[in-house]
């Protein structure tokens, strides 16, 4: 099952905020409802909701009733704001949608299956990019290594095998025996509850941790690597990424563990020159006092709640790409990984 | 109101459990169920859990049916064991309980009456010490200063005031403007849950934030000094304190923010002469699953849960103690502090 796809005239996804109580897919026939899933966060994952949105875009152009292409070009347009609109920080979104957009200005034919041929092209190369970075990154996995991971980035996070829990899975898939520490990742659970769930079905040893224990374990010897995800990485290699992610990394360096983000070069943004120009979403404090509606303070109390963090490159070991590890000085590795080549 | 204090022949508490939906106190007719309290939480924090302790010596001498003194010391023992047993980490409770068992063997009369007065003084005394302690760390807090604090250090902490957040009351008696970033502190939610309360009370300025984004703000320059609390001090500073202290630290160092515990003497153990020697308590996984009976993850789940961490002493500013504030190098500082001198 992917995590999102296109099932008869709608983009169908599994519902992440019943996991992992209740697998359930949930059918959008408006892009509107596409949009609002992306922001309430049915559908999560960097890789996911470039997906999700490249289908929404194809949702939008069945949806119109436009007769000529101006019209329906129009239509998308507004579309596409409408979708990259739905969360500011992860670039796949907009990636995803700018490429929707240059195929309907580009297409001299039917521009509505030429869009969901596109977006289904999106869909398809994520798994086999996610393939890819898995092979590029197992290397950095030795046998009877523990990993600490934060958030989640397994399959739920992409359409399919996963970002820097791909990687742990092309391990574990080689016999490589592993346990791997998730941080439980406040306020959403993304640890906790996805990436738990997903290494219950892939008989992958785990913890959950508070995050407020991952530099225990670390200044115990206990942890051999980090791998975490990306949201956004800029020219320099500065990297946006779920809350947390920055005081796991300077934690890191400050007990030599290799820290990497695994990350598709779709989730690159060389328009950055550093990661300070990277817009970071400000969530409802709700999330944090009274995550899944589970009422841990209460609602008058006062909350901050910034989904993301950015963390400068000069704490990051190296970035895992389908193109391959990207390594410092990363202003260089980047710009040839997203041309192409390998790195 | 005391957070423990004695009433009518027995312990009385607050339930912190209950905090911040109810404000109920719980009164305990069996030294066994003071030890409980501690165990399970109902009483918290490093000097309380010492005055519960206290309390509950005094109980256990109420209760002893023993008509020589031979019998009941060693009654007293049974229960100095039971309360020292309770919780592992925190040196205060064992520095109450053997403070009371002195003052038990070396009473010539009424031990049953010398140990509740001994009980009652370390009650009082806790209360002034913590005032000194705010005098001598409010120095620290100019106006329009942002203070990052974590787990709960206020009065509920203690019998009354509090010691760190004893120093943010003593700068906020003082008219100095101020704002506090109260880390949620995962499991258990003392900063979300009890130090959120208690400045909603006093009328102090914050926000509750995830752990996961105390780092966050550090980075910002949105923090000017960060205070905590200690359970155990060893002789060159080391110290251990609710988990994820460690990594504030060393997320204050590399930010370049002041970064001090408050601290009474009775929390330093010169006993071991470095954090590597502290016991670390290891609690149930259930509070990381379930906190409070809230579900956030299925119980068959896999969670560690470490209540506690050491930060080492190279990421100490100092330690605000009643008597001075000491500063490295902390082997000579704790020591004078220890024996009585300004510091």
């Amino acid at each position: 099952m992917r995590t999102v796809e296109w099932a008869d005239g709608a983009v169908r996804m599994i519902d992440q905020k019943q996991i992992p109580w209740a697998l359930a897919q949930v059918d959008l026939f408006d892009y509107h409802a596409v949009a609002g899933a992306i922001t309430d966060m049915t559908v999560r994952g960097a890789p996911a909701i470039g997906a999700a949105a490249a289908f929404g875009l194809a949702l939008a152009a069945r949806q119109s009733t436009a007769t000529t292409v101006e019209a329906l070009l129009i239509d998308l347009q507004q579309a596409a704001d409408t979708l990259k609109a739905a969360r500011p920080t992860a670039v796949n979104l907009a990636w995803a949608v700018d490429r929707m957009m240059q195929v309907a200005r580009a297409c001299q034919g039917d521009i509505r299956g030429a869009l969901l041929a596109a977006a289904q092209r999106i869909a398809d190369e994520d798994v086999a990019i996610n393939q890819r970075m898995g092979s590029n990154g197992v290397a950095l996995i030795e046998d009877g290594f523990t990993i600490l991971h934060h958030c989640n980035t397994g399959a739920l996070a992409a359409v399919d095998y996963g970002t820097a829990l791909g990687v742990v899975r092309a391990a574990h898939e080689q016999g490589k025996r592993l346990h791997v520490l998730l941080d439980e990742t406040r306020p959403r659970l993304q640890g906790a509850r996805l990436s738990a769930w997903e290494l219950e079905q892939l008989g992958i040893s785990y913890d959950i941790i508070p995050d407020t224990a991952s530099g225990y374990f670390m200044r115990r010897g206990d942890v051999n690597l980090v791998l975490v995800g990306a949201d956004r990485v800029a020219a320099n290699g500065d990297f946006a990424n779920k809350i947390g992610t920055y005081q796991i990394a300077v934690l890191a360096k400050e007990n030599n563990i290799p820290f990497y983000t695994v990350a598709p070069t779709s989730t690159i943004d060389l328009s950055l020159a550093s990661g300070d120009d990277i817009p970071i979403e400000q969530r409802d404090p709700a999330e944090v006092l009274a995550p899944y509606g589970h009422q841990l303070a209460p609602p008058h109390f006062k909350a901050r709640n910034p989904a993301f963090d950015v963390t400068p490159h000069r704490y990051l070991s190296g970035i895992v790409t389908e193109n391959g590890i990207a390594r410092p000085s990363f202003t260089d590795s980047l710009a040839r990984a997203v041309a192409g080549e390998s790195v």
